[in-house]
């Protein structure tokens, strides 16, 4: 029987300075500091990183020779149309056209050094896209113009995978693409082989969803390109350790994710503000890790049944042996 | 200039008995006694009706000369697809086939009814249709089975319209079509002009959705068949009176229904418990009523001006000219 | 070492016919069918009785005899004051003092069977005494006559305890005793040593609290005199099966139920709707009761040095050690 | 008749460099430039200030000197336990006993600094006291060291009031002091005269209480000592500008208020990220005022037979009534 086990990558963020609206955490660090402060995670494959914020387009061959140096792999681009001045109203739907395609523009940017570093998912979070107040934004005008820009980008180069990541709030109180049901429906509109989803499990939590679900949904059109990992209290985006407040969704998540076959990468996009950051990532892969394994001793058939049955008693007995004594 | 009012209906089931998971509030009542309840609310053109719960297909002819006896039109059928024990695990995507099929073609003789009453919305709410545990559902499977009885009903007769009503939760801790994003996904799916979405704007609420930006996204794509109103904090489907909790949104909903010119109904779909029915119905249409008359005096260039600025100061000098002193 | 086990109790209720508001489930069984069907629950010890409800005064013979023949110990008495047609606008707190002295009198009562059955808790949930729109209650007045209430029942029997369930909403849209916090504040301006609270899992976690805290707090005061059972998804009171959503919160409740040494009952009120009644309470009891075994075979010792390190990465450690492989 | 008008400030730090996690907006500004802003605000009286971020200690007599110049008056200090690095893991219950100390002491500076500046409130807002985990904090030690520290503080000066502000959350995933009900609890622990509440009333909309009936219950025991105004969407922090999503708490709020007679300050602490910072402080005290002249219009007398009557229809009537058309 062959068994499939997934592939982890971390943010490169992490390893620099965060913030809150009320302190900075962690001391700011030079590119190769934080490449070497991923390259010390135990269990990760590559890494996830945000352009330009890291490093230029200028500096590729600097970060090539950097990451090799360090054997890390590029899991994915995240464009950082969220964490610059000139975004603060909207990047790829801005009303000011210069910025509009100031950000297309870096997004299509982001393609080549994805391609030019052998990743193939560039990830594209629009954080600041949406409004904050009620007759704010024209929703309609707002919905095309995303997707032109996502139909524009992602015409730049069919062989780079667009992953679309939705979030209901934060930055903005009301992000456009919110839900998975909206992000399915805008990959639908675009209807491009190469433009699919990112879930950010916590994302899919704080709007309420079963993670699980989403998942399923998104996979099933062929559109599970790349998935963040987190945890929270189904209220807003806190970005914990994995499986620490939410064990069974992130259960539930792998029994799909190996039943599926996903072969792409699970990035780990925890905030961890108060924590040693090294120890607060190897736990969220050592966490997945220790669900991967329980996924393969139950088997998978074991899960089909249970949800064919769909009866929560078995549900019940089924997480009890998982739980164990 | 041409004003556009809006045609109010309301729930026949408000005018019977209604009950809580504690308690049961309000007498029965018979059909005639429910009818001419409806009729005495000031203000309505029509009322929904829930079929088969409050007459049978037999009873066809004395439900019409009933409400043409009060003067009543029919704005929409709402299929009881929640309120019957058979429907208890699943209506349209139960997993007995013969469930199923009964749902099924409840659905067709609702469509049937409807176009004998002069009806042309057929409102399903798959209340019964989702889950409540974790992997105790096939996600895919639900929605295919939920996708292809959609597109089987609005076979039957494609001169009658099927409105799709989303729901977050309540009965079920998760039901399959939950957002605005999945409704619209799903039309899109099923694909046939006949097949639309009935926007609950308490639905939305709950939903974390700003109700405005889901009314124009369906709108925008030709399917906003039908809307019902009611109020809540934002946390559950209490079906308060309208605008007593949630103005703004209410404001900016009648802008944009204005706007747009929506021709259909608005159904007050309230739960009166511990209040008088009559009264009850009555505020929720003066409040709306209210509204409409005061986006037609700030004008709707106004509201776009607004809008097209996207100022934050500029909608709170607005609400505050509408609120007056 | 002596190890302290829980007691378990189940809801009487649970064995007759449940409601939403849609539908009913389940039949309607009579007094000994009900309590036939609670004495085979593997693993309980006790029930908690719904009066007068389930038994009136005069009947409390015939209740003995039938509890001794089933073998069943009294864990509570639950008054009710929230499923009554005469409680629709609020017992305690009832502006209609007739009803308010009858909500009085039958809290009273309980009082005098509990003793009469050698039961030492009754529980007052007080579910109507809220309200349901703004600009509708007099929030003072409200605290007072429910204060004066509490304290005029507790006085009738001071050996007697009266453990208050506070919940954030429902049936109202917001209950007036709905917090750990207030809960707190009311029993402190009560002030008898017969008047504390019970806590329930699930509404702790719909008010958005870590129920774990909300015990401490309660127990620290000498004031947890009762414990409620069930899960859901932080968003509702939902009464799902225990540990099925969040398994970290029930390990976390019973290290610090174990710690401080609750020799109370836990009394399982969850709503098994769709399941069926016998399994789910077995389940949530045995998912309890396995609970307790890992607390124990983990060690208190173990739990303390993580909360006194209070180091998230230890945490995950222990998190993992507990899920095991 | 008299009637009261409300006395309005605005905090200080508004008026510098503003961030959340992904970015800062606006530039920094130095102190005399922060109160140029504040002094521009047309309907403010006086300032909050953040102390000792926005000056130190020795620089007391230049600010004296600034705020007399701008004539401004102050109106609260509120103190930085949550804005410097040294706090990031807890302040005044911090387990490193020096830093606990520290905040302390800096909590009694401020008392001093208050005393200096002829202001009689020093707001005390806790957010990086709590935990983010399950199983990282022993609740009981939280609470006793939270206590212990107010009573020193309040104890230092007696004649300058303590005023304590909860929050549900943010930036700790949970806050001690996290509602109403425990904050009159630990008010009531502590048992000083000095000691009372912050009532932010977008901190009660986030943790899902009616701010109005909070308002009251802090009221009523004598310890409402100071308002924070902004609002949101009952979901998180989002310090919008006031009234611009729940126009009617904020009408019940201030029916209170003037009812009451409340003379203390209503602080705007409203975080404009995007929008001009004056008009948008200058928008929240319009709405307000708006608001005091709309409840003496309609009557004190006319809001307390509504709420004597309870009845839903009559509170929809005069909501209509004010809204107007």
């Amino acid at each position: 029987m062959l068994i499939l086990t997934m592939k982890y990558a971390v943010g490169l963020w992490l390893f620099g300075q965060l913030s809150d609206r009320f302190l900075v955490y962690h001391p700011p660090k030079n590119l190769e500091e934080k490449i070497e402060g991923a390259s010390k995670i135990k269990g990760i494959n590559g890494i996830e990183v945000m352009y330009p914020t890291e490093f230029k387009y200028d500096e590729i061959d600097y970060f090539k020779s950097l990451i090799k140096d360090y054997g890390l792999e590029v899991a994915a681009i995240i464009v950082d149309l969220f964490g610059q001045s000139k975004w603060f109203r909207g990047s790829l739907t801005s009303k000011d056209e210069r910025i509009r395609r100031e950000a297309i523009q870096t997004c299509k940017e982001a393609m080549d050094v994805a391609k030019e570093l052998g990743c193939r998912i560039v990830n594209i979070w629009p954080g600041q896209d949406g409004y904050d107040y009620p007759l704010q934004a024209d929703y309609s005008k707002l919905w095309d113009l995303f997707t032109d820009a996502i139909r524009e980008i992602a015409t730049h180069d069919r062989a780079v995978k667009v992953a679309l990541e939705y979030k209901l709030k934060e930055p903005r109180t009301r992000i456009l693409i919110s839900s998975v049901g909206k992000a399915l429906l805008l990959v639908n509109d675009v209807n491009m082989d190469n433009v699919g989803i990112t879930l950010d499990i916590g994302h899919a939590l704080q709007a309420l969803e079963n993670p699980a679900e989403s998942l399923v949904l998104i996979y099933k059109r062929g559109k599970l390109f790349h998935v963040h990992a987190n945890d929270n209290y189904r209220d807003w985006d806190h970005d914990l350790i994995t499986c620490t407040v939410n064990l069974w969704d992130y259960v539930e998540c792998f029994f799909w994710l190996k039943r599926l076959g996903y072969d792409g990468w699970i990035s780990i996009d925890i905030y961890p503000y108060r924590e040693d950051v090294r120890g607060a990532c190897e736990e969220s892969i050592a966490f997945m890790r220790q669900i991967e394994q329980i996924v393969d001793k139950v088997g998978i058939r074991k899960f089909e049944e249970c949800i064919e049955d769909g009866d929560p008693i078995k549900i019940s007995k089924l997480l009890r042996e998982i739980l164990g004594t």
